[in-house]
């Protein structure tokens, strides 16, 4: 497949050329005005000629050898257009056609998808809108887009035709592609995120997803992306059983479990969103700054003491980190204040310097010297017709000046959105200063940014072990089989014996005292059948308990298999911990861990992660727990061991990747944790295979 | 004080009338353009006329007694123009003048505000902008304002005057009044607030709030907005402690924590929004919906599903309902729909009623006529210059033929903020349908609404227990006097014994086990220091456990004066539940409470509300902890007492509310809660007071 012809063509026919409204109009008239128009061809055996230009009865009669073709067909006829272009050379095409697989027509779209195989065709739809290419001004489009559009270094791949429309109409944002990838039957989004990633133009790729239909390919260009440091930016429909419901519905798309989707976006760095506005300003945001902020720590200014209270609250409620000036900071901004201000971060400029360009410069530059600043936020509602335009202009030239520098990334901090005067905002974004949302908006992207920032690729496994296929058959294992299966991936199991017969219980090198619990793989909840004996302290007590969990197994459970009785040493008590995998249909193992009972269950604080993981990705799980706290010295409690915990979680991702097509769940619950340089221990697991 | 001659006068005079570019001259020219000009007077001594009108020397020499006076004088002369208006009975006036309190003049502003007392004059100020308005055309107001503003029913009070200056400049809100209320010296927020609640003109009143300066007049106007359905919604800079600290040195208010002062807001059912985006836009909603909506249930209606997903998405994530439909409406929109279409709440409409508006319209309709549903929200990006206006006009016209009925509030959701094309929005905002910011920050707003549609003032104790006075001395009592205390307020005290006398042990009547514990109001941790022995079974152990206790005492706490050993019956184990109370500075008050332990401590799962307290919002405040459900019956365990709960919690807001001025804090910890029917117990106590 080839999507530069397809996205850079140098010649394209446009095949069922018409000028009645709607998508066949409109993509002529988008094309007569391209650069490219002497290479533009429009084909239609009915017409003589079209707005002008000769019209030709079909693609073999072109006096070039077309690039791309642009087919205003219906579905019928789509297949056999196709074919002759191939037939000439023409191996990439545009296709608005629907009534394919979204309104349930899944067998025409396979034909196609089949068709597209066999010839090796690039073709972008069916049910789409076409795309944009702003670099060279093509406009492959169905709906009519203005010309003055200016070439940018935002890429937006959009599943909703829709959505892609009105994201182009936004006229702060400046794009490479816009592209409105439809029902994604031949080439999937993953594609175009391919070469959008390769392509150098791009600075940032903007994603509305409703589902991922390839996640192999989807997870290695996120690594790619990763790698590279270029910011993807997602927003996927389908957070609640609602949305996803009707996300699924649209599309048709598999999906797994939006908690899946999430842990995968942090493993690589992607920039999870929530809406679409957000999707929007953040890809804007990061198509303005020149360059990422070298760190995290964020500076703001305002000219009154309530804006920079607000923006003190909103930056700390959102997790950013405003730190403390450097003491030659201070000083440098002190002279530069009126002597009542107070210096601090964020600061309280008060209005005197409001008039005064060259000094507002000097303050921002001071916080761009400072080693633990990496970005400066100017707070200043920038209104339409703003009338104290004696404060604006000042202000906005000093920002102008700083910028200049680009040394770190400036933005302002606008208090209302319904705003953002249009003059003042060309001049500072094209000096690389973005003017951000409206206070909340604005500091959530800062967030995000600043999260991004924070990755490093290198800190993560970036890959996934997506497994052959899902569902099916499972089976689950025994405690004692399940333990043994971990051991094979170096997990620390306790030296038990399963005993079949109750006289060689006498045989046993125990240490008392230990526990006693049935030994069944039909039997995954023990203690619910009193299949479980505790703190047995000697052999007449062993005795007795073997023949209890065996009776009260046979009794509750006439059917299990019974491999006999788990006589294991009893565990000290420890912190208890939990430590499960589950095998997402899409994305493979996940693993989970959190602090055992409530904490778990009524509290849901768990971590979720893609395996395969490593030692710092584990580690990150477990202190990105609300109840962390718990595990550290606590209360007079020891340090627990933490470092032995992230060892046995990396071994049971390790475990889960490399059985990613025969595991279906794990649960270790309860995994005890000790105090620090103790270790951990599994006290009871439970291993479901694929059958 | 007389607001009503201050905000709506018939008669201005402008004492310090000048042409100079700034407060003096834009004042001015506000006013010239104003309905009540021939009652406008410019004083000046210095000039004979000004903008062609003429000048007098002194307020004395006009030629009508004057209602209200603009003071454009500096500081050192406010106060002999102050006196000299009031001598001609002008009791009513603004004052500009900064370098009062904020800049540390505290003396200035006292003597200023001791004259307003003793003359009962009402000044706006000082160090403020004046005031707008809206509904008599009167911009008494320092900044030049726009004559095209149209009156609305909007009132906003800003202690910055510069985020009332740019609130002033957002073309969709439209305002009752704008007041720029600087100092407060001398009227409050408090009396604005009472006079705008009590002003029919205006429906909402919109509240920036860095700081509360009369707690007690601030709850009551509270109350009568609460019982007049009147809606308030304040913006409170101070969320952080960076946040206050600015906020505090900026109007120099006391403020008192941030939590109560969110726990306040919700017993009196006050709209409290995080960013002034929110309180512009929230001011907007409620201006503009002819109704509130009569329940909480939400409708959504797309025409495509990746917005009908991200409607249920954001919808739910937000907390808010999307309840079903009932057969009969499901039918009626079944008949409207095409047949693919699935009918759901929300609803994914599909692209083809988009060119029909009645059509549209019955869809809203039907909607409508569903008694679960209180809103209907219309997903539709309405951006500027938008090309696909065969698409916006229809359903706009549908969307204004539904709402001409008036029967419930219909808004647009509009996913991208850089928008709203204008002629639209006038079209649906002048038939009462609003369109809201882009999807979160829309549905957060909708969240806001239906929090307040579903708050009923009936419900709450409309009143606070605020205190005399704050801070001094404090002492602890022990647990016996501190239970003793509590008895009073019919708290539940189990029998027990102060004994000081080893040898009247064994004559105490026991039911064993017991426990005893050091009685000392110097010792408060007692089990730190040995001080506490439990389940003592017979008279022997006792004796053994009381001279162990008061030793320990003795060891650790050598000063500690010790009333004696509290014995008492040993309280079967419950669930263990944490009851406090703080004392707010401003408020008064607070009752806290939450699970015991980890859950208060690493969780911070509480719950917080001012005294005094009704079952109803004790009940709300037991219900509201994520840890309920450990309360509930919950693996295995039966129901736990909540109702017992509930009373205690009463009781306890009770005994605090009624000593007010005496009480510090208060602590029980633990309280045991047992199943249902079986009620609480409190197994500790400490009470702390002022003295």
């Amino acid at each position: 497949m080839d999507l530069k012809k397809l996205l850079r063509p140098s010649s394209i026919a446009v095949i069922g050329a018409n000028d009645k409204n709607g998508f066949g109009k409109s993509t002529c008239m988008n094309l007569l005005s391209s650069p490219l128009k002497d290479h533009i061809y429009f084909v239609n055996p009915k017409r003589e000629e079209l707005f002008g230009k000769k019209c030709y009865p079909n693609i073999r009669e072109l006096p070039e050898t077309i690039d791309m073709c642009i087919v205003i067909l219906n579905k019928k006829l789509v297949s056999g257009a196709l074919e002759e272009a191939a037939s000439v050379g023409c191996k990439t095409a545009v296709v608005y056609a629907s009534g394919y697989g979204e309104t349930g027509d899944k067998e025409a779209e396979q034909e196609l998808r089949d068709l597209c195989r066999k010839h090796d065709l690039a073709v972008m739809g069916v049910n789409c809108a076409g795309y944009i290419n702003n670099l060279d001004g093509i406009f492959a489009f169905g709906m009519l887009v203005k010309r003055e559009a200016v070439p940018g270094n935002i890429a937006i791949i959009s599943q909703s035709g829709k959505i892609c429309l009105n994201m182009m109409q936004m006229d702060h944002m400046n794009y490479s592609y816009l592209i409105s990838s439809g029902n994604s039957t031949c080439i999937h989004i993953e594609d175009y995120l391919e070469y959008l990633i390769e392509d150098d133009e791009t600075r940032v790729i903007g994603l509305y997803l409703e589902g991922v239909k390839d996640p192999e390919k989807f997870t290695r260009v996120l690594a790619m992306a990763a790698k590279k440091r270029k910011p993807i930016v997602i927003m996927k429909v389908g957070k609640t059983s609602k949305g996803s419901a009707l996300a699924a519905s649209h599309t048709g798309s598999l999906s797994g479990s939006d908690q899946s989707f999430d842990a995968v976006m942090k493993k690589f760095g992607v920039i999870r969103v929530d809406d679409i506005e957000e999707l929007a300003e953040m890809c804007h945001l990061l198509s303005v700054i020149p360059m990422l902020p070298p760190s995290t720590g964020l500076s703001a200014m305002c000219l009154s003491g309530g804006e920079t209270g607000i923006c003190a609250d909103m930056g700390t409620l959102m997790g950013l980190s405003y730190p403390e000036l450097q003491p030659e900071t201070a000083e440098k901004i002190r002279e530069l204040l009126p002597g009542y201000a107070t210096v601090a971060n964020p600061l309280d400029m008060s209005a005197t310097l409001a008039h005064d360009g060259p000094r507002y410069a000097e303050v921002i530059q001071a916080f761009m010297d400072d080693p633990s600043i990496g970005m400066i936020l100017c707070g200043q509602t920038i209104l339409e017709h703003h009338e104290v335009q004696d404060v604006i202009y000042p202000m906005s030239d000093g920002m102008v000046m700083a910028a200049k520098k680009r040394k770190k990334p400036i933005a302002v901090m606008s208090f209302f959105n319904s705003s953002r005067d249009k003059t003042i905002r060309k001049k500072l974004e094209s000096e690389g200063v973005p003017i951000l949302p409206a206070t909340g908006g604005g500091f959530k992207l800062l967030k995000y940014l600043m999260d991004f920032v924070a990755y490093v690729p290198e800190d993560h496994t970036l890959k996934l072990a997506i497994p052959e296929s899902s569902g099916g058959e499972t089976k689950a294992l025994s405690e004692r089989e399940s333990k043994l299966e971990l051991k094979k991936y170096g997990v620390d199991v306790p030296a038990e014996y399963v005993v079949s017969d109750k006289a060689k219980l006498k045989e046993l090198k125990l240490t008392w005292p230990v526990a006693a619990k049935i030994e069944s793989p039909d039997i995954l909840h023990k203690s619910d059948v009193g299949g479980v004996k505790l703190n047995i302290r000697n052999l007449e007590e062993l005795e007795a308990a073997f023949d209890e969990v065996v009776t009260n197994a046979k009794t509750h459970c006439p059917d299990a298999r019974i491999n006999g009785v788990l006589v294991s040493r009893m565990l000290p008590p420890g912190r208890e911990f939990i430590i499960g995998v589950n095998n997402d249909p899409q994305f493979g193992p996940m693993v989970l861990c959190g602090l055992g009972g409530v904490f778990v269950e009524v509290f849901k604080d768990v971590s979720l992660y893609p395996a395969p993981l490593n030692r710092k990705e584990a580690l990150q799980m477990i202190r990105s727990l609300k109840g962390y706290k718990l595990l550290t010295a606590y209360r007079g409690q020891k340090e627990g061991d933490v470092e032995a915990l992230a060892d046995m979680i990396v071994q049971i991702a390790d475990y889960a990747a490399k059985n990613k097509d025969t595991l279906a769940e794990l649960d270790l619950n309860p995994v005890f944790v000790y105090p620090k340089g103790e270790g951990v221990a599994m006290a009871d697991a439970l291993v479901v295979k694929k059958i």
